[in-house]
């Protein structure tokens, strides 16, 4: 088992593995609404067509993990997944490369309660990493045809203790 | 000018006008991800496909007007458009039926910060009306080709002031 301290969530950290969805001030804002609105534009690239695809919206409720031992991974082949807290409260991201799956590469990145994620198509990542119970994520993802999720359990000697 | 107060937002009484996002106990969760989430599933008849549109998330930031008079209608004929508080604050959405716009018929929800709503394409809305100052919504909407917002300034006679 492999210990590891979250690494702040930034923009250009996790590029590789998709967008994070926030109201930054370095993304300016388009003022709208006869003044009243600041709009923080297109912040997803949002990737659910493939093969008669459709976006839909769901609510997560998280609890935490017993243990912070990451076990298992998944991804999803066939469209991205955005997860964005409706509480503004921390959470983790645990992400690796899309392709085989190798263990060494799982990041773990702590995002901020302002912070969501899209996980961009095949980026292997954990499942919804609540750090408190009944935290609410809204979630953007396909909906459609096809099998859209690979699941991988960790062997021990892969899993990572999270350090928090 | 009318005098209105508003009503609370229900997906019964709001179904007219589009849907109302939310984790409510009507809609039965699946239990996901290894019995850590409650996946409260498709809340939201997304409408983003018309004339080559592709779904986009913004985060909007907004501040409450300086007196509660509604004075601007506006509809997307070509999509919907989805708010999600991201502060668990109030808010409140005014809207009216699709086809010609009826000000008799402008009606005000008041929407608990655990509700979002998606306005159903070619519904009559009030821009956002935050209740606080720097209040952020998730919104979800169509990008894309053509023309996808007309606005009406109401006459005086047709504004509605809102009790709060």
């Amino acid at each position: 088992m492999r210990l590891v301290v979250p690494q702040p969530l930034t923009p250009e950290a996790f590029a590789p593995f998709g967008d994070v969805i926030e109201a930054s001030d370095q993304a300016l804002p388009q003022v709208i609404n006869h003044g009243h609105t600041r709009r923080y534009h297109d912040l997803a690239g949002l990737d659910v067509a493939e093969g008669g695809g459709r976006p839909i919206v769901s609510i997560f409720r998280g609890r935490p993990l017993a243990a912070p031992i990451l076990k298992v991974v998944e991804r999803h082949p066939l469209g991205s997944q955005a997860f964005i807290p409706l509480q503004h409260r921390d959470w983790l991201a645990a992400v690796a490369p899309p392709g085989d799956f190798d263990p060494k590469a799982l990041t773990v990145f702590r995002a901020t309660g302002r912070q969501g994620v899209n996980y961009r198509r095949g980026v292997w990542h954990h499942f919804l990493l609540a750090l408190q119970p009944d935290s609410d994520f809204l979630v953007i993802e396909r909906d459609g045809p096809g099998d859209n999720c690979d699941e991988i359990l960790l062997d021990t000697a892969d899993q990572l203790e999270v350090l928090l």
